[in-house]
Formats: structure tokens, sequence, C-alpha cells
């Protein structure tokens, strides 16, 4: 390709993008200030195109198999891009579980009235144009798409090339259900250039998208806030720590330690590194790890967890603070919760810290010190999820910490408005 | 100076602003987790400090003002920097009023027990460190710092050239109270670069700064936000409008208008632009023009105003979205109140916007479809402020919707935090 034609091909691209971005900025200020039983009937009307359509929906995932076969993927990855009967049908369900849930535009943060007569209410309202940025797994297109419909905002997907037939076939879907209902179908775009060029673009138009949500790996996050000019909504990742204090319920570490590591090791709140008070270690150390160790985990210790566990390999200095994603733990002997701490600031990212005691005052320092978007008193990191915690879905975590922290349900899609109802008064 | 001592100068200015940064954010650490009792006692110390070191403020200050004398600073700008006496006192006075303040940290927002017996609260904690890039007037040194502070934040402070001196004069006496109280020092920082490469650099420290806020013209926001790897609150600017319903009360038509355009021309909640129902136009527009003209505004009106008003000037297209922060007012008549929403949505910058009504449907409307960061019904925009509004102070308004938008004060200053409290739950 010479340069000239780069050159032009960027310009489509870049008009392309800009004009998809605006065409969701225009939906959103209709679509904003609509009724919750319109934006929930349209939602209703996204799970009944689902069943409905099946047939064409499977057509073109088939098309995206078919593709990422020809490409030598594999295993997991492909199976991430596969929808059946039984993925289409949990789809339409969760669609119509978000129907159900509470509007939250309108919803009053605050009401007051001023000493002047003044009634000042503080509202919540939609945040505009969401950007969703992410890869393989068609369902986010939906999950993010009918998030951001309850909550009022339009929303622009790029998903990954690897499911850009589905993607466009499950977002047809979506927008013929918007126009059915009488919203505007254009509240739903799909960016169709896959490249990294397109999320460059699309993250630089600070002046139709108000967010921007990546949902993939390290680099792609730290892409996307490099080249930003919207903000970003980051989930870097989940280095989460379990520390068991001395005197703690062996039985309960026991069932804290296999549960965070071992019950799905590859999300983001499963544990990745163990912290043992060394003033009970010789109690607690060899029992957990036994039960690691028989659940198939393997342990990297530090030279004082060796000499409790034999089994453990020793630990390297990267492997305090990495993100293992698998049955890898790190464990380290500390010194008490002073030691527990420093470890965690060091090392932490974040995300899911927790603490297994019987101290109450342990716990409160801890709950108050340490720096994370959650923090569990005797109770299981991968607790830090939107469907556990209550909000009925969440559309991701943050790690970050500006507008929102930790998982993002309807409430994180909204920002305020302020509403003074005065009768003439001036200053 | 060569291009090598210009990339030498660059590497010192880059490591020096990254290593207060640095230090900021060791001390935001330490001072998060503060109780409230010493975070007062601190600000206590401030005013106490700004009292009894007013003779080497004013030195300090004085240094500023003869240097920016001699490049020719006159008037409205030398006021500006200029501190004295009775300026000293009121900022006293204001640290004073934000110890008073309740203390958003430990804020609840939310508290459910879960099926499983999880007891979950999310709570505010403080944002870390917050970069405060603004100009001119060293007041902001300390309201910003204290409202920082208060809020269990570390501060950054970019001020302008012109007050160099006496910001680091002031932010001495900030520091050295923090620690006198005990709390570090470190928690207020002055960047001692006054060029536009120092403000590149700092909104770039995305491993040791939460959130900038820039206060100044639009240009040096617009630079901020071009350059920032850090989350950026935005205020571009305050175009507000007044629309007059059909029907409107006329006596409060007239107080509202002549207090929004004419009480502080200069701010960002004036008024700027006033619509008017074209239905009722000829009863409402000449009282209330004639009281404007009688304060001395200059009106720009379209050709409806001009047939009722003749002392208006003909206005150009550049008139609507303009914020003339003078004398100067623009009207249009317009096709009731969706022409007022269409006008608004066009070339309101989301600041404030106000409806003058009786009709409750339309005000409802206007509440609901107007999209700016305060809508008043029956009110003057002027109360878009942070302390009419009861937040006690502010630290700038949001024109951006992330995070926040509106008046920020110091629960503006926190995130959140999720902690669960259990008893040996799992997954």
């Amino acid at each position: 390709m010479t340069a000239r034609t780069a050159g032009i091909e960027d310009a489509t691209l870049a008009s392309e993008i800009a004009s998809r971005c605006a065409l969701a900025r225009r939906a959103a200020r209709s679509l904003g200030p609509r009724e919750r039983a319109i934006k929930d009937q349209a939602l209703r009307a996204i799970a009944a195109g689902l069943r409905a359509r099946k047939p064409e929906i499977l057509e073109q995932n088939a098309l995206d198999l078919e593709n990422a076969r020809q490409r030598g993927t594999r295993g997991a990855l492909l199976d991430r891009l596969a929808l059946d009967d039984k993925r289409l049908e949990a789809m339409a369900v969760s669609v119509e579980e978000v129907a159900e849930l509470p509007d939250p535009v309108g919803g009053i943060i605050e009401q007051r009235t001023l000493a002047n007569g003044i009634e000042l209410s503080r509202v919540r309202v939609p945040l505009g144009v969401v950007a969703m940025i992410y890869e393989a797994r068609p369902n986010v297109t939906v999950e993010a798409s009918t998030l951001c419909l309850k909550s009022g905002n339009a929303i622009v997907l790029r998903g990954g090339s690897e499911a850009l037939h589905s993607n466009r076939a499950l977002a047809a879907v979506i927008a013929d259900a918007l126009e059915a209902t009488g919203l505007p179908r254009d509240a739903v775009q799909v960016i169709p250039f896959t490249d990294r060029d397109a999320v460059r673009v699309l993250v630089q138009q600070s002046e139709t998208v108000d967010l921007v949500i990546p949902r993939g790996g390290e680099a792609l996050i730290r892409f996307v806030t490099e080249h930003a000019r919207v903000p970003v909504v980051q989930h870097y990742k989940g280095v989460c720590h379990l520390y068991l204090d001395a005197g703690c319920d062996l039985d309960m570490a026991e069932k804290l330690v296999v549960n965070g590591k071992l019950s799905r090791p590859g999300v983001c709140n499963a544990l990745e590194c163990l912290l043992v008070d060394e003033a009970d270690a010789a109690r607690t150390l060899p029992k957990v790890a036994a039960a690691l160790l028989a659940g198939g985990c393997e342990l990297r210790g530090d030279e004082r967890t060796r000499a409790l566990v034999p089994e453990a390999r020793p630990a390297t200095d990267e492997d305090w603070g990495t993100e293992f994603l698998d049955r890898v733990l790190a464990v380290r002997v500390v010194s008490g919760l002073d030691g527990a701490l420093e470890h965690i600031a060091r090392f932490g990212s974040g995300h899911t810290e927790a603490i297994c005691t019987k101290n109450d005052a342990n716990a409160e320092r801890f709950r108050r010190e340490v720096d994370a978007a959650c923090v569990a008193v005797n109770a299981s990191t991968r607790f830090h999820d939107g469907g556990e915690l209550g909000l009925g879905a969440e559309i991701g975590i943050a790690t970050s910490r500006l507008h929102w922290r930790g998982p993002m349900g309807l409430e994180a899609l909204t920002t305020m408005k302020w509403l003074l109802n005065g009768s003439g008064q001036t200053r």
C-alpha cells in the first residue's frame, strides 16, 4: 500500500468513526429524557429479537468461527467466540433481567430546601455516549448495549475483528428493537474497523463521546489511556491478596484461600497472593498449603514459607504483584498487619484485598488503610462482582478512582444534574 | 539556548515534577486514613499561620507585584494578584470555615446486607493526589489546599509565574502547619516551573496524580485536556440562557434577567443570552429590555427582537453561544419551548440554563430535556455556585460530565471503596 492510499484510507476511517459517534450523540439527546417504561419495552423487544432471529445470528457467528479457525484460533479463544442456542437464550434472559432493574435515571441523590426557599435536588441523568472497546466475546455486545440503553445512554461498540459478523448481527437486532419501540436506532453504533487506528480515532472523539470503557488486556487499556482525549474507566488487573492474621479461624482461612484461588483461577477477583502473619504461620500455613496443593495449585513462597511448606517453589521478585490467572499462588510470611499493609500498598493493584481475622481492631485498620476498590473482612475476594454485590449486572469493574470505583452497574453509567425550583429568587 | 541545553533543562524539569508528585503520593497514603479531628486541627493551624506570618507573606507578595508592574501589568490583573491584611484575614476565616464542614471521608453512600449475610457498605475515601493548575490569584493556593486536605487528599499546585513568590510563601505556611500537627508536610507541593512544559509534564504523571483541575481560560483547559494522561475535570465556559415562557410573571422575569446579567457580568454563571417566547414577546420583551438598557446593558437581538426593541443592535451568528462576561446580552425570540430547547441544545455550554414560567408542564419538560450541570426554574442563574448551594466552599464547577458535574465541594474530592464484612462466606 502506498503512503497516499494509506492517507486516504485513514481519512475515510476517521470520518466514518466521527460520523457514527455524531449519530450516537444525537440519539443520546433524544433517548436521555425518555421514561423507564419505553426503555424497558425496548429491552424486551431486544430479548424477543434475539430469540426470533437465532438462525441469522448463528449464521453470522459461523462466519466468524470459520475465519477464526482459518487463522489458526483454537481452544478457549474459539469457545469464547462461539454462540449457540443456549448462549443466545442466556443472553435474552439477561436482557430481560436488566429490564426488571430499577431505572437509575431521575434517581434523587440529594434534596434540600435552601434558606432562600429554593428547592434544590440533585438527580441522576445519563452520561450520554459510552464507547465500549472489547475483544472476542460477542455477548459483551448485548450486555453493554442493554446496560447503556437502560440508563439512557447511546453506545458505540468497537469489538474485535474476530467477532465482527456476530457483533453486527447482534447490533442489528438491538437497533431494530429500538426502532420498533419508537426509540432512535442510532443509539447503538458498531464501528466496522477493528485495527488499533480505529481505537485511537474513537477515543479522541471528545465532542461526541463521554466515556470510554476498554475491556481487555493491560496493553489495550494502556493504549487507550495513552491516546484518549475522553475520560477512560480503567481495569488494569486484579492482583488480589488475602492476609491471614494471627489467631484467625483456621477452617475459615482454608475455605477463603481455596475459594479465592481455585474456584475460578482465571478471573480478576481470584486470589494471587497469600500473606501470613509470622506470629502464627506455623499453625496456619501448613494446613492451608496442604489444601491448595491437594487442589493442584502451585505455590511460590519466600524462604519462611518454604521452611514450613517444603513443596513450595522459591518465589522470585516478579512473583509479587503478578496476576497469574492460573492455579499458581504466591505466598509470603509477613511481620503482622504492618507487614501485610506494606506488601499490599507496594504490590496490590487496587482491585480486591482481604483479611481473615478474629481481631476487630485489625479488621478496622485493614478496612481503613488498604487502598483498593473492594476490601473484604472474612469473606472471599471472589465476591467483588456486580452480580454478587446486588447490582444486577455490571459493565465492568473500575480499578481507576475517578467517577466510579469497583463494580459498575447502571448507576455508574449516570452523571448528575442540579435542579433549582424557585419562586423568583435572585442573588 | 542550544537544543542540548534545552534537553538537559527538560530532563531536570521532568524529574523534579515527577519527584514532587511522588512525594505527594506518599503523603496522600498516610494522610488518607487520618481522622477528622487531626485534619481540622491542621486547618486551624493553617489559619493561625496565615495570621501570624502576615509580614512574610506580604513581603513575598510585594516581590510578585513589583515583578508584575515591571512587566507592565496594570489594573484588574494586578488587583487579583495583590494581598493585604484584609485579604489574608479573609483567607484565614475561610480556612476555619472549611474546618467546620463535615468530613466527607468515611461517609456511607449505601449499606446493605447481602442474602449470604455479608454486610456491604460503600464509603467515601479520598481521591489521592489532586493537581491544581491555575493563574494569578494566590488565594486559590489556600482554598484549594484546604479543601484537598480536609478531604484527605494531597495537592500539587502549579500556579502562574506572576504569583510564584506568594504561592510559595502560602504553601510554606500550610506545610509548616501540617508538620506541626503531625501530618505529612509533603501533602502540599508547589511546582516551581511556570511554563506550559511544566503543565504538560504534570498532567502526564498518571502513576502519582489522580485528578487534574485546571482553572483558567479555555485555551489552558484545552491544552491540559490535549496532553493529559490523568483524568481532568473541566470547566470550559458558562454560556447561560434564560427562557421567558409565554404567560410568565413579568416582574419576576425582569428581576431574573437583571440579576442574571447585571449583578456580576464577569462570572461564569452570569446570563449571556435571553430567549423569549414569540407568543408573548410583545408583552414581556419591551419591559425586560428597558430594565436592561437602564442598567447600561448592550442588547444584541435577532430581527424579531429589534422589531420590539429598536435600541438593540443586530445580533450576528457569533453572538449565539458567546460568553460575553460583560454588560452585553444576546436576545432572541423563539418559537415557544421547542425553540428554546433547540437553541440551548445547540448553543449552550452545559453550565446553567433557566426558565421563567407559570406553566408546570413546561417547567418539567425544561428540567428534563435541558442537558446542563444546573437547570433553574424561576430562579437566577447566579445561584449555580458552591457557596449558594450549601456546599460551604467549592474548588470549581465542572461542566464536564464524568466523576462530578456542577459545583465541586468536599464530596467531589472523594471516590468510593466497597467494604465487605463477612463470617467466612465463599462463592
